[in-house]
């Protein structure tokens, strides 16, 4: 039987990697500091007697090394961050500490316990504000415009450096926008939370022409189920996206619709950006991973309405 | 007056800068923990009543923030970081602490103080081992090889995403290697002190192939001198380098020339590097600084001689 470590097993993400992996028959470590994740999020998978929960903070080594002593995974998923740009953005320790040490805290476990495979989340935001570029894997310049960002570079190239040093395989994807049930912050997060308090108006931050991909949580769990195998040393990097982008007032209209709302008058704050560090928008080139066999099943327009459908009210979409 | 804070400033390029500061006739906040610094290297700056050192460490950030809200720099140089790779092979946590969260905690300061202008000293260490590939600003895929590569890769990402939220103006300088006075460890630095022990054999790590552009250090303070002052906000980046590269095998050779030794017997102990991460080879190009008006006045190999004869039981060189 495969022994999965997710760290940030009680996240957005992590919640559902860790139910896809006990899907799959495989033993599952959760790790969670229960800052942004939950038990909600993981109750489900309580009961599973190959499911086991550690609330621990993975920023924190000794209690880490505890964790992998007893446990020893074979494959490690780290998904532990801040995942709040707009929260760091006025205190950039969180991202220090919740994104990037844990990283360091990860990698020297692995080390130490001869841990050979990493799926590691990474993000469009280490590319920083390139407008109308299309970006690859190959991109240069990479100059992040927000602390996430920064933290999520600087853990790549750790990951370059611990794979080399120790024989590691790492596969790391960066991440566009990810949605689905159990969102716990973002825009489609922010929007319904607003209309339920106020279904009259609606503020939303920048001009609305913020414009980017959403993929479906499923989608990106599958991908990295499909991947994580790989047959080099090394680090595997993709970017990992879905067919077309939604803007943030085709959003607004998407839930206003999904709500049974009409005639809501939206009061944009101006601006291009939603806050500082935010990236207005970013074009994927995803020949890499459809080269590899993979793509999308949800458009990002598909992957919105789905997601509306099923954080209004909890309500879930059997569509 | 300027008021210029060096954290690093008792290191080997610290203390260089530090007097070349002094003599521009600027305020210089020296800091240093003494870690790889040394009193010895700014002892005859210590009567200048311009002159201040702190001893303290740039990592802990109470302590730097005490001395930043008494000084309140115009300028910093952030020259601390743990310089020996081969140390940090063995123990990460070197250049996590020494490396990255130094730079992390500056930069806060920087931030919290409105401090608007860095210079930081990056390496060629990011770029991962590239062999025979011509290695220019905008070269993408770095892949450090080394935790002392990824540290500062990670630091540069930080730069970007500080200078950005907070309108500074930062200048990073990939170095090659550095040589002159007051070096305190390096291939230069162990074979004196190797064949001032055993002058009839010397060892060498690797297959003597090793081959690497080395910069003098006074050129390189004068690059930093010469481009400090930017018109832009944000991040300017530079490949600083020489004419001309330096195998191992012939750096042993002008030193056994200049110590007057011959017949003395080479040991390899063999492999491309001389210990894992090492970067045996690496070509920079250096047409962005060369047109920016900036040339080393030292090729590789005079720069080498010329150190080798200021490190040799402490002679000095005055051609």
């Amino acid at each position: 039987m495969k022994r999965a470590l997710v760290v940030g097993g009680a996240g957005f993400i992590g919640s559902h990697l860790c139910c896809a992996l006990l899907k799959k028959g495989w033993y599952v470590v959760c790790i969670d500091n229960f800052s942004l994740g939950s038990r909600g999020n993981i109750r489900e998978l309580l009961p599973d007697k190959n499911f086991v929960l550690y609330e621990a903070d993975a920023a924190k080594v000794d209690a880490m090394e505890v964790i992998f002593e007893k446990e020893r995974p074979d494959y490690v998923y780290h998904l532990a961050a801040n995942s709040d740009i707009q929260a760091s953005a006025s205190n950039p320790e969180i991202e220090y500490r919740n994104t990037y040490t844990t990283t360091f805290q990860i990698l020297s476990c692995m080390r130490k316990f001869h841990i050979p495979r990493l799926f590691f989340a990474s993000t469009s935001a280490v590319y920083g504000d390139k407008r109308e570029s299309v970006l690859d894997e190959h991109t240069p310049d990479l100059a992040p415009v927000s602390y996430y960002g920064a933290a999520k570079l600087g853990s790549e190239a750790l990951i370059s450096a611990f794979s080399y040093m120790n024989e590691m395989q790492a596969l790391i994807f960066r991440f566009p926008n990810v949605i689905g049930p159990k969102l716990t912050h973002g825009v489609i997060f922010d929007f319904i939370y607003k209309l339920e308090k106020d279904p009259k108006c609606l503020q939303i931050l920048g001009d609305g022409n913020q414009t980017k991909p959403y993929i479906y949580v499923s989608d990106l769990v599958g991908a990295i189920l499909k991947f994580q195998d790989m047959r080099h040393l090394g680090v595997e990097l993709y970017n990992v996206g879905v067919e077309g982008e939604t803007s943030v007032t085709r959003i607004a209209d998407i839930i206003c619709e999904e709500m049974g709302l009409d005639s809501v008058q939206y009061h944009y704050t101006g601006g291009e950006g939603g806050w500082k560090g935010d990236v207005p928008r970013f074009h994927y080139c995803l020949d890499k991973i459809h080269k590899a066999g993979w793509v999308a099943v949800y458009s990002s327009d598909e992957a919105v309405r789905k997601t509306v459908r099923e954080n209004i009210s909890g309500k879930e979409d059997h569509e």
